[in-house]
C-alpha cells in the first residue's frame, strides 16, 4: 500500500495570544510540527500541543524559527550559520523535554517561515540546519520543502529526510510556492487541494500552475489551521486520500 | 576521604554583550551551572561555554531563570506553579540539546537569581522545580540552597539533591544570605571565604554572621565569576580544600 | 450635565496575532488607552489603533505595562521605582511619536495590567508612575483605579487624576475588583453592567457585591473588547448614559 | 571658521550588561547617538545616558535599530517599509521622552548598524527612515552616512541632513566602510584617524584606501567607545582639529 503523511504546523499561540485552530487540525493529520518559543509558542503551549498530540496518535516534531516574534519567524535575518546550528539545537532541546515530560519524543524536525525559504535556495543555511539536526539526534526525520537545498543537505549529513509539499498552496514553474502577491497562490477549495493531492502523488511530481511536471517522490502534505478552510481541507485530503487506498501515517512510519 | 564540590554559574554573556570570566573560572571548579538563554545565555554561548566545561573536565548543569533578560533573572516574577515547570523544562532540553551536540551532557540543574529565592521559602515554586526536574530526567541532581524549600521538594520527588552553600557570601541568622544592604554582604577576601568554606564543612553546618550554626550537610559551594575578585577566591578556596585533603569533584561523582 | 467617559484597552494585537474588537469597541467609547509594546502591541499596531482613534472621534491615551508579552503584562514583577519611572516614561514617549505622526496627540495615561493592581496599594509603584507622567507631560491625566494609591500619588503630583471604574467587573468589600475566582466577578449581561454604571454615577460611590457603598466620583467606566460580550455591553452603557441624559465626552473634556 | 562635529554611539548598555566607555567618550564629543531600546539600551540606562550628555554639553540623538538584542542590531533583517517607518518614529518618542523628562531634547537621529547598512543602498529603508524622522519632527537632523540613499532620502524630504563619516574605520573604493574581513579596516593609531579627519576636511572628500577622491563635504565624523582605543582616537582628533582652527560643535549648531 502507498503510505503517505499529512502534517500541520501547531502551537502558534502565545501566552494569552490564540492563533490557528490545533485541536480541530489534529484530528486529520497524522504529524505536528511545533513551534518552540522563537517565532511563536510559549514553554506551556508547547506542553499543551504535545499532549494533545500524543493523546490523538499524531507524531511531534520540532518547528524551529528565527528568535522574532514580531515577524512570526517570517522576516528573513542574515545569521552566521554557526549561530543557525546552535539556535535550531536549542529548539529541538527545549521541544523535547518537554516531550519527555508527556512522556512522547519528537522524531522530526521541519523548519518555519523565512528560515525554510532561505534554506530553499542557500545551501549554507540548509547545511547548519541538517548539521543541527545530526548534532542532536541522527534518528530524527528532517522533513524539508522538496526539492530544496534542504533536502541535499539532508542527505548529505545522512539523515532520513521526508520531501514536503502542500495540500493549499499552488507551485510556479520554478517548483517553489507561488508568491501570495497572486491570487492563486491559496488553495482554500478542498476539492481543489484533493485533486492537487492526488496528481503529485500518482504522477510523483510537484504540477505548477501551468501544468509543469518537477519529478519528485513528495512524503508528506502540510495543512494549515490558520486559514479558516483548513480544517475542510485537512478533512477533504485525508478522506479522499484514504478512498483511494493510500495510507496516512505518521511519519515514523514512511520509507525513506 | 571528604568530598566536595565547587560549582560556578557560566555562559552568562547575550549575543555582543560580555559578562563573567568564565575561562579562568573554569579553572577552579568542577561543575557550571549555565545560562540557559532566559536570564542570560543565548544558544551560541551555550555551546561554546558546554564545550570549555567538557574541556576543562568540569561537569555541566543548566541554571534555569526567569524569563527577563532585562532584570537578569533578578527580578520576582510571580508565574503559575503549571508555568514555572514548563519553564524549567524547556531550559532543560535546550541546554542538553547543545550537550549532546558537543558530546556531553547535562548532570544537574540549579534555578537562577530571583526564582532560585522565591523556591527558597515558596513550596509551590519548589516542587514545580523538582517536578520539572524529575519529568525530564529523574537522573539529574538538584542544587539547591542548603535548608531551603527546594531541599524538601526535591528529596520529595526521590531526586538527589546537592545542598548549596557559597564561598563569598555571608549568611543572617535565618539561614539565608545577607542582604546586599549590608556592608558584610559579600565576601571579597580570599583567606574569608576559606575560613568559612572549611568551617561549614568542619561544623556540618552554616554558620552566620553573629555565629549562629544551622547543622546541614553542604555538596557544594558557589563561588561568583562576575566579581573581580571570583577567580582569586575560587582558587585559594580550591588549593585550601585540596590541602586539607577534601577532594574537590563533580556533582555526579558526590554521594547523595 | 453631568458628564463621564467610556474607556477601553485597545492596540493589544501584536505582529500575526490578534486581540480584542477595537474597530466595533470604538464605536461606542470616547477614550482609548492603547498598549504601547511592552505588555502587547507593537509600532505598527499602535499606529493603526491611533488612527482608528482619531477617525472615530476618540481620545488617545498610553497604556504601559510590563515588559512581559508572554505574561501579557498580568504577572507580577518586583522592579525599582526608578526602573518603573523610566519604562512608563519611554512608553509614554514611544506612543506619543506614533500619535503625533498621525496629527494627533496622547491625553492620558493609564497603567496596565500586573502593574497597575500593584500600585493600587503600593505607594512606591504609584508614586514612580505618576512622576513619570509628570516628568514627560504634566498636562496628561492620570487614569487611576478609584481609590488607590495610583489617586492619592497623581494628585500630590498635581495631576488631573480620572477615577476608574468598570462596567464589567464587580466589586469586593475592600474596593477592589473581585477575584476571577469568584463567579459573579465579571459583568456579561448588558443590563446588568447598565445598572452597575448608572448606580455609580448616581449614589457617587463604588456598591460592592455585598451592596456597600465606598463613596468616591467615578470620572471614566472602563470596558473589556476581549470579552464576547464587550460590544453588546459597551453599546448598552452608552445608550444607557446618554437615554439619563449624561454627557459621554473624551478625557480632555471632563472637569476634574 | 569651519566647524564639524563629532559623534559617537551611546547608551549600548542593557540592564546589567555593559558595553562601551561612555563617560570617558563624552568627553571628546559633541553628540552622542543613544541607543533606544531594541538592539541595546533600556529604559534606565537611556536616562542615565541622557542625563551624562546634557551635563557634558553634548547634544543628543536617537540611535534607532532592529529589534534584535541578540545581533545587537548588525543582523539584516528583511521588514516592510511601514513596519520600519513606524519601528523608528516609535524609538525617536521613547527617547524623546526621557529626553523631556531629563529636560533635554533629542535633536538628530542615526539609524544604527544593519539598518544604516541595508538603508545605505536601499531607498525603500531611506526612505521609511527619512518619512518616520519627519513625521515625528521635521526639526530633527538626519545623520546619513555620506553618499548613501539616506542623504538623498532624507533632502527629498526636506530634512536638513548630516552626512557622517568615521574617524576610526577606512572607506573602500565603492565609498563603503572596508569590511572587516581586511586587517586596515579600522583604524587604532590616533595619528592615523587624525590624519583621515582632517584630509577629508581639507579636500571635501572621503579618500579611500586606494588614495581615491570621493567628493562630498562631511559634516560630523564618528568614533567608537566600543574599541579599546576609542577614548585615545576621539581625544586625538578633538585636540587636532582645535589645534587646526576648526570648531568642535553640537549637530544644531552646524549650518546645513
Amino acid at each position: 500500500m502507498t503510505t503517505i503523511n499529512l502534517n500541520a504546523d501547531m502551537g502558534e499561540s502565545y501566552g494569552h495570544f490564540r492563533m490557528g485552530n490545533d485541536k480541530e487540525m489534529m484530528k486529520f493529520i497524522k504529524s505536528a510540527s511545533i513551534a518552540c518559543g522563537f517565532h511563536a509558542g510559549d514553554p506551556t503551549i508547547m506542553g499543551d500541543t504535545v499532549r494533545l498530540a500524543k493523546e490523538s496518535g499524531v507524531s511531534v516534531g520540532a518547528h524551529p524559527g528565527f528568535n522574532d516574534l514580531w515577524g512570526f519567524g517570517r522576516r528573513e535575518i542574515r545569521m552566521s550559520a554557526r549561530d543557525i546550528e546552535y539556535m535550531i539545537a536549542y529548539q529541538i532541546g527545549a521541544l523535547s523535554a518537554i516531550a519527555t515530560a508527556a512522556g512522547t519524543k519528537v522524531t522530526h524536525v521541519k523548519p518555519h517561515g523565512a528560515l525554510s525559504n532561505m534554506a530553499h535556495d542557500d545551501a549554507e543555511y540548509a547545511g547548519a540546519i541538517a548539521r543541527a539536526i545530526k548534532s542532536v539526534d541522527r534518528d530524527m526525520i528532517f522533513v524539508a520543502i522538496a526539492c530544496s537545498e534542504m533536502v541535499k543537505a539532508g542527505r548529505k549529513e545522512g539523515l532520513r529526510v521526508a520531501e514536503e509539499s502542500f495540500c493549499d498552496r499552488t507551485y510556479d514553474d520554478s517548483g517553489k510556492l507561488t508568491s501570495r502577491k497572486y491570487p492563486d497562490a491559496l488553495i482554500s477549495d478542498p476539492e481543489h487541494a484533493v485533486r492537487q493531492v492526488i496528481s503529485f502523488i500518482n504522477e510523483r511530481a510537484l504540477i505548477t500552475r501551468t501544468g509543469k511536471k518537477i519529478p519528485t517522490q513528495i512524503h508528506t502534505f502540510c495543512t494549515h489551521g490558520d486559514e479558516p478552510t483548513g480544517p475542510a481541507v485537512a478533512g477533504a485530503v485525508r478522506a479522499a486520500l484514504e478512498k483511494n487506498g493510500v495510507g496516512v501515517v505518521p511519519l515514523p512510519e514512511l520509507t525513506y
